[in-house]
């Protein structure tokens, strides 16, 4: 299914030139068939008028044609030996009416009684940069290692965009909607076994078989950290997932003691997800949660500290030792010689905050250091001079505690601007990036709370 | 103090430099004078060496010289029959040295027995739209109607400058530093009083006489929303803001419990205060928690309302006879006819969308209709061609139903340029935009509450 040698798009035209120009944009190295009645070339490939036509195998379909020609459609399909049938086309059981429903049981017990598969319907499908397969426009083309299955388009979109822009490429995504016949289950048994996928994300509104998910979920768990979204956990979430992808309701609670049970961890957001995502990916365990925060702004230092305090982290007093030598290095008039560090190093001597942070990474009494840049409050032109960006990468990197950036207080679009090419920067050279103090601090605490249960059981 | 008829800057060039240089470009209309030794003309300004050779009379002065010549210059200034004195410059109670302590008593009993007002030591000072007062670059040159105190330069930095980008303009905001003069409970009377304020927003790190602070804080909330920030909750934070602005510890308890008693509403950070004041500024109260969400994405639509549910609004299921109004209006496939609303109105007809809503509009079991726009799922082009944002707009002018707009899934640099002129258009049109289903969610819980409880009181 992620590997096809050869594809065919049929349906309407819009549907089928977005898929077909994405194969074509992205380089799929296999044979790409459009499969349109009125046109003889797409894109400089050849039309043909339905499947039978087509002179080569056909090892992968995608569907964007109305529900009621499906069944036909995959008969035409078994007979040309198709392995995998993408039905984008929605108006099966999500519509929750008796027509649909039935269309859905027809094309499954079509499918099953022949050798196909269907991935679908009612989805986006797969987005695999290795083979230039995608389900949208401008997605990176670079793979990476989250592996992502969900049961929504507009969700896989989201997150196969914005992960990779912070660090976090995606190995395959899969967009599976009504789960009629490949299910989450399936899915997740893959992303186990895929050597390339080394953390799996799922956003999952309704499981087929609770008892194979179950066991499914714990093998991939144990095999690599997974993360869940459950979409649904409120009434009208769970009505609203009903409609979207025929979803069938679960319990929060019942939700909630699986997910406990086998290892894996809940987050509500994809966002949250690539946060968690980053950590896994960027950093080695943490010994504990006492973190020390360097940067500018006074104001912010004590909202940040108030932050990470709601998250569960700690920021221990700097004991003498450390104030000592932080105050020798530089006087203090401006400065917040506490933790977190308001420090002006930033803008003094090339070497002052290089300085200040050795300091700091030698003090043991701390697990981790987090470097802050909050953008509206320093201002464009001091972050420009003063290389802000430049010192703490480097000043970051050389520092052997386990490290995160935090870049925030982002807000008019030139200093966006200016934060996304430094968050960039930050991610090319391997530090995770978060866009909250809060956000990394929830992520963090799951992140340790994950390895503290896995340390119990070893 | 916010209406002077001079003002004079003295201090290090650098700081002069950009004192004068604000109150230039923003068009000050009183008389500048720059106190510089070694230079005489500054910006087409005369500059003097002190204030004593000043002509005519100076009201204000901002203060940018090393903390040990306060006293002196204090004593030059009361000679000058100065009313205020802003003192930008650090190095006094907040290092927590004897010396520091000692030197802000000395400066206290000076503008004592004399007859001047000191705001500071430690802080930025005033921004005021209406006559070009200015703390940073950058700030917006119109009004509103947001009075802002806060103990944070660089929060009050942050918040004059993203809050009337988002449709919140300041009418003035001070940020007083260590208040060793002039304190919260002064600047909560003028606010109070302040005919142009209508919503108080205030930053608080410590307070200095906890009596006199609950009853002004009590007439403050009485006559205007108040929305308070407590910097330093914990035990990190609290010794920041030591550090910061020596302020003193009181516990998290007391503090809540005294917000809560006097009736101003409690918010953890700058955003929320945002938009917590948007909803004061547009919105009539609220009957209740039931919200109807209309947009485009079937599992951005499942997480919104697992959002709302978290934040304790509630989405009512669509009523039969609703749900038939909007089924007979369009098609069903690819639409969710739940509540959230995931219509395609806004990519087929000119008027679908507005039809829409005039259904949802017309039903009775709703309090609020939120309208969203998730960028990154819809995409560039298809917001574009759809008109999508000036749908919105104009749909939601025309519904007579309390109305929000959230613009989120924003991400890459190309769509936060688009979401951001989308967001100046709404705010224009007087229509509260928030920038997550969460964050609108949080502040329309507490608005609901605050509506409540008064409604209880009367």
């Amino acid at each position: 299914m992620f590997q096809p040698r050869s594809i065919a798009v049929v349906g309407i035209l819009a549907m089928v030139q977005m898929y077909v120009s994405e194969l074509v944009v992205k380089g799929f190295e296999g044979e790409i068939y459009p499969i349109l009645r009125n046109q003889t070339e797409l894109m400089g490939l050849k039309c043909y008028p339905s499947i039978n036509n087509i002179p080569g195998s056909v090892d992968y379909v995608i569907v964007c044609i109305g529900a009621k020609g499906t069944p036909q459609l995959l008969k035409d399909c078994l007979l040309k030996n198709v392995k995998v049938c993408h039905i984008f086309s929605s108006g099966f059981s999500e519509t929750n009416t008796p027509e649909g429903k039935r269309l859905e049981n027809e094309i499954v017990k079509i499918a099953r009684d022949g050798n196909v598969r269907i991935l679908g319907p009612n989805c986006l499908g797969i987005y695999n940069p290795a083979n230039g397969m995608s389900i949208a426009d401008g997605l990176a083309n670079e793979s990476g290692c989250l592996g992502v299955i969900s049961q929504s388009g507009g969700n896989t979109t989201y997150l196969s965009r914005v992960a990779p822009m912070r660090g976090m490429g995606i190995s395959k995504a899969v967009s599976y909607g009504n789960a009629a016949d490949i299910d989450e289950s399936d899915l997740l048994e893959y992303f186990t076994e895929d050597s390339k996928t080394k953390i799996i994300c799922a956003y999952i509104e309704g499981i087929k078989n609770g008892k194979r998910f179950k066991e499914t979920l714990k093998k991939a768990a144990r095999a690599k950290p997974t993360i869940v979204i459950k979409g649904g956990i409120s009434e009208a979430g769970m009505a609203t997932a009903a409609s979207h992808t025929g979803s069938i309701a679960s319990s929060v609670q019942a939700w909630t003691s699986l997910i406990r049970q086998v290892g894996a961890i809940s987050v509500d957001n994809f966002d949250e997800a690539i946060d968690l995502a980053l950590l896994f990916k960027y950093m080695k365990p943490l010994k504990g949660r006492k973190a020390c925060v360097i940067g500018t702004g006074g104001g912010a230092s004590v909202l940040i500290s108030d932050d990470l305090y709601r998250t569960g982290l700690s920021i221990p007093r700097l004991p003498p030792e450390i104030k000592n030598k932080l105050e020798n290095l530089m006087p203090s008039a401006g400065f917040i010689y506490t933790n977190p560090i308001d420090t002006q190093a930033y803008f003094t001597t090339d070497d002052g905050l290089h300085k200040t942070v050795k300091i700091l990474n030698e003090w043991d009494g701390i697990d981790i250091l987090i470097f802050h840049t909050a953008y509206e409050v320093i201002g464009s032109n001091n972050l420009k001079w003063s290389g802000f960006m430049k010192k703490t990468i480097e000043t970051a990197k050389a520092a052997d505690k386990p490290k995160a950036i935090v870049l925030h207080y982002v807000f008019s679009p030139d200093i966006y601007q200016e934060f996304f090419s430094d968050l960039r920067e930050s991610c090319k050279n391997g530090l995770p990036t978060f866009l909250s103090m809060e956000s990394f601090g929830k992520a963090a605490n799951k992140f340790i709370g994950y390895h503290k249960k896995r340390d119990e059981k070893v």
